[in-house]
């Protein structure tokens, strides 16, 4: 740990409920994110859902009532194991449940997250999870996108990773923080760099002449059509409410 | 490696092109997708971008045409990369390149990936890879959701775990292919199990019954209910054109 670990407390605290914890960090614990939470600037807790049950199996699941294929994750289980996260000093921010019936992640979430300082992600495995336990908490259900993971951990490890690049030092300056896509409502414009020419395609001349107010009104107009082409619905929000009519404070 | 996977190509093969090849099996390489991994159902291969360098730093990336922050991934030593990496036997599938400007990834792609063969995924750092590389390759731009990551590498995990699970012997019985959620056109309707009372709740009667048809109403109705509330989008699409109208043989 750095002299700047010891001083400061982490921006943002993730808890991650799992009966993987091996899988914690994994890919977070590497690049920029695994610097970060070397240095401290984030931290990270992973609490073993296997840890609050009784018998010598350790199960953390049963059949369903009612019927069908696979596993219910138990409700007593997971609410002593619910209990036990949200009553540390640690606990911040929102506790989320990872569901395909969730309301989809998006970068407004992983700045809100940021700003409350924290957050508890509750991975399932299975079929789901008993519904009483969705019911009795305050648990918001988030989904990756619309499709089947096989637990919620591949999905709590790409959305902490949205989260930990905005934390202020985890990023470089050869990353930067291109919000661009996200934060303007139009997706990005094409990027070019050397060589020149590559297999005798060469860069746009625009983007060589030097001349900025031209290269900001290209890169716009790229931004706009690639937009209308390719995302209907954020070119329906953006031309309704364009959030920031120029790229060249970029 | 078992008896089965010196006897058997895998059913799948994952290429990942990426400057982070230590990121990879990461979680892919525990639980389900690391059984299947180790047992030959499916294969990964890792290739390092940075293998494609000449300088003495193996620079992969070079300052954006026209000016602008961030580094751009040159395209000379992009195309040498996916030259070599779609020579071989064993590439089979689309070429993907991670990115917000691409179409979301969805359940279909994950079943018309596994369809194919395999994929390789090109996974960006910085603020993304030069034009020219995509204008190129026949490269299908997708991308995880509305949210920014540090590089491809988290979307790419979440992406073939989402197709790993679907390999045939890749699940067991705990676990099946509840796919309900995108093959029937709606969520899923809420689970419970054991205990039967919790905290003073109990299990919904109708499931405790043993009426399988009532069962069955009971869930459709629950599962179109939460569709109409939280998806209106995928509610007007099922109104339209129900794939299922039970959910009774699930």
């Amino acid at each position: 740990m750095t002299e700047q670990a010891q001083n400061k407390a982490p921006a943002f605290t993730a808890q991650v409920m799992t009966i993987y914890p091996d899988m914690f960090p994994g890919v977070l614990g590497q690049s920029l994110a695994g610097k970060g939470l070397n240095e401290g600037l984030w931290a990270l807790k992973t609490l073993d859902i296997r840890d609050f049950t009784r018998d010598k199996h350790r199960s953390v699941d049963d059949t369903p009532a009612g019927g069908g294929p696979g596993m219910v994750m138990r409700a007593d289980i997971l609410g002593d194991a619910i209990d036990h996260a949200r009553a540390g000093d640690g606990s911040k921010g929102p506790l989320v449940y990872m569901s395909p019936r969730g309301r989809p992640f998006d970068q407004e979430m992983a700045e809100d997250w940021l700003e409350q300082g924290g957050v508890t992600l509750l991975c399932g495995r299975f079929e789901g999870i008993d519904q009483r336990v969705l019911d009795t908490y305050d648990i918001t259900e988030v989904s990756l996108g619309d499709f089947i993971l096989s637990g919620g951990e591949p999905a709590a490890t790409a959305m902490l990773d949205a989260v930990v690049r905005l934390i202020p030092g985890v990023m470089g300056k050869r990353e930067t923080l291109a919000e661009e896509s996200f934060t303007s409502g139009l997706l990005e414009y094409p990027h070019y760099t050397r060589p020149t020419v590559w297999r005798d395609q060469e860069i746009p001349q625009v983007l060589t002449s030097g001349h900025h107010g031209k290269i900001a009104d290209w890169r716009l107009a790229q931004a706009e059509e690639t937009t209308r082409l390719r995302r209907p619905d954020m070119w329906s929000s953006y031309e309704r409410e364009p959030k920031k009519k120029s790229v060249k404070d970029k």
